[in-house]
């Protein structure tokens, strides 16, 4: 089962059934995709009515591929998935994705019945199906864009993994990803999940390398407890968030769409915490808790200490630190003494600790801020650490710095940063910063939000 | 009085008073922000010790300055800001902007006494006193970066007039405002509020020709009333939307910050709502709500349309709608009755409508899309869309007939929508939008929520 699953997620070989050469299809998207991502391997398009597409040979069937092939990407009518299907399992393709939608998302008999004769085809053959009616997969270890989106070419290598019902979801996600610098280790779209269901995907990021944190989209599964069980499992070893957007009207339009009902908020939210899963409330924050998840052990206890280099934005991280359940830590005596003496008055001796009004916002000021971020973060009344800072120029030797402090000794809780990039100005420590495993949110609120998302997992994951 | 504000708003001719030439101080960076920002009127630097800094002159006084000067800069040591203000005086300056800190905002006796100094000097003189400890100012129409940001020179010219408390908080909203693309008509930090307060700053943009829209960020004022009876009169004729951080914990903080009591949050909230004002959660959520409100009018129900071109992103819609009491509009008979035609089956003649999903997404699909788009935008029981669309190529041509429909028929309701723009690509769709008066968000999360906003902000001003 494990050669199929990684037939899927990581081919050597890739066949496009449906290739088209007409730039404005779909079909010719996924062969754009493929091509145009860096995929080393070899990518055989199929088509009987072409020759050439992107510089690359067109083959009349399946079966005539002079290679092996690991996985088939198809996008042909869905009334010709089958017989497709049958050529895959007579070349002994292992897996496929079906991006072909008008299946049992449609809520038709029809429909139902095509995905049925699918799958019975699939089960028999032992060919493992991703969708149909799915945006595909994107592995940027790989350089696989199995998708119909070229813009997903541009997902950079990371260790978030993301498993989506929505493939528009699934889009989105790594559009933001892309916006946001946040790297990706494997991105799923389920699609109708003919027989690729989220265990599936779990499991095998359970055991995939470069995924150190697994975003998940629900929108409704017919097997809520298999899910639970498999991630309740791999929870406590590899972080898990999920996203399950809440509403009572749901259920209509969920089922609708990948054809699964949508289930109660509430029961899936509850159920996901037994399993040690981490819920959050929309998508921006699912990827936030994500990188925080990826980048920092949790925290063993929930008192924060906030620093600013503008007392405005440390003000709104203490609002987002309540709004969010996080105490702010009361210092230690020897810290906030040490803290009296350095800013000359007792007022900058508490938390949140205003860095530039209390401390001075010259170049040689720079030598205060680094000792105070040091006293906080080895005070032992405090649990994780969040530096707000809006971009300036005259900041960037103080954020150096902290980019290159020790790992191991400096960073044993979670410091978590807000930095902003206008215009992509200042991406350079942004970076640096990620590299030593501090993760950089653009807004305090956002940070805030992140590191409760982790605080949640410590403590779900604490419960005997 | 009037006059005097324009001194201040709207400059010809600026003093850098502490000018520096040494790129690592901060009174370097306002002369660079001002040089560099495009500012067509004079600009004179002020320092007894240099004669040149980034090309320009330096004048050893402000009273040796040849020509009349409208405004100052001043970021000289604190002790020495009185005497400054008294030249000011004599050189017949009608406004000054203090960016030097170390004031009311200490919490000492002491500084409590130097800006008393100041506030005397500047009322007997007629001064203009933004600050002291501001940011600045920054007017996009007229190339003025009066910061030290130079970052800020980035700020487009546009509709949002941001007011705030907070210097800190300011840069970063401006910083958001760059990379969201948001135009912005004035933008002012009030810092510690010698005489310039947030009533002038509202009575000042009530008669600014380039602002539709009104954004506050507020901490807490001394005179809360004040400010209410101001933004009542405004809000009618210009919509204001306010964020206040809010926590019991946040009055000691944000006291130490600009000098001033925070006030709990419900009876802001509550004024703020009686003044006609919209309040909102966090500093993304005010941008937001502005850039609707400057863009379109209030709708005139609350019942919303959904489209999407992928059907996971319309889950989510309609999941947001919930979360911020919009209910999603029952179409009427005739739309539901050609939908169901169009779709060739009813499960896609509901709200939320899966374009793609139920209606094709082939180019020749787009024609159905528009059809769709107008039917809804013209049903008597649907009060605003929202249309989410997550980047493909091949959707262009969709965006851009939205783009160029006629704004006095076809958009007689609020259309707002989602799109996203990974690394940039189809910016240009997005500006064509814009210009034709239909916001863009980057997440159908925020989309929506501004149009809660928008739909609040229509309640509040309906009551008699």
């Amino acid at each position: 089962m494990t050669d199929k699953f990684t037939s899927l997620f990581h081919p050597h070989s890739v066949a496009v059934v449906g290739a088209s050469d007409s730039p404005l299809k779909i079909s010719y998207c996924c062969v754009e995709s493929l091509t145009r991502g860096g995929f080393a391997g070899r990518i055989y398009p199929v088509n009987p009515s072409i020759s050439e597409v992107l510089g690359l040979a067109v083959y009349p069937s399946v079966e005539v591929i002079p290679g092996e092939v690991d996985m088939a990407v198809i996008v042909v009518p869905a009334d010709v998935v089958s017989s497709v299907l049958e050529e895959c399992a007579r070349k002994g393709i292992g897996a496929v994705v079906i991006i072909t939608a008008g299946f049992k998302e449609l809520g038709t008999e029809s429909g139902a019945r095509l995905q049925n004769d699918l799958v019975a085809i699939a089960d028999r053959a032992g060919i493992k199906v991703l969708g149909p009616n799915t945006l595909g997969l994107v592995s940027p270890h790989v350089g696989l864009n199995a998708t119909f989106m070229p813009s997903l070419n541009n997902v950079s290598c990371g260790s978030v993994a993301i498993v989506c019902q929505s493939g528009g979801v699934c889009a989105f996600l790594l559009h933001s990803a892309i916006n946001d610098n946040l790297g990706v280790s494997l991105a799923v779209s389920l699609g109708n999940r003919a027989n690729v269901d989220f265990g599936d995907a779990i499991g095998y990021l359970d055991a995939h390398p470069q995924t150190r944190a697994i975003a998940l989209h629900v929108e409704g599964v017919d097997n809520p407890l298999g899910l639970m069980e498999v991630a309740g499992n791999v929870a406590r070893r590899k972080p898990i968030v999920a996203y399950k957007p809440k509403g009572s009207l749901l259920d209509q339009a969920a089922y609708s769409h990948t054809g699964s009902l949508a289930g109660s908020y509430q029961a899936y939210s509850a159920a996901f915490a037994q399993a040690g899963v981490v819920s959050v409330e929309d998508a921006c924050e699912l990827l936030d808790v994500a990188k925080a998840m990826a980048f920092q052990p949790p925290p063993r206890g929930n008192r924060v200490a906030i620093l600013s280099l503008q007392a405005g934005p440390g003000i709104i991280a203490s609002s987002t630190c309540q709004r969010y359940g996080l105490p702010l830590a009361h210092f230690s005596p020897r810290v906030r003494k040490r803290l009296t003496k350095l800013a000359q008055t007792p007022f900058f001796s508490r938390n949140p600790i205003d860095l530039a009004g209390g401390f001075g916002q010259s170049i040689d000021s720079h030598r205060k801020w680094q000792e105070i971020l040091r006293l906080v973060l080895d005070d032992e009344c405090v649990d994780a650490v969040v530096l707000s800072t809006v971009y300036h120029s005259l900041d960037v030797p103080f954020i150096e710095w902290i980019a290159s402090l020790p790992r191991d000794k400096g960073l044993a809780k979670p410091l978590i940063l807000c930095r902003d990039s206008p215009l992509g100005i200042g991406r350079e420590e942004i970076a640096k910063l990620e590299e030593n495993g501090i993760p950089v949110y653009p807004s305090v609120e956002r940070a805030v939000r992140a590191l409760a998302g982790l605080v949640r997992y410590g403590y779900l994951i604490s419960r005997p």
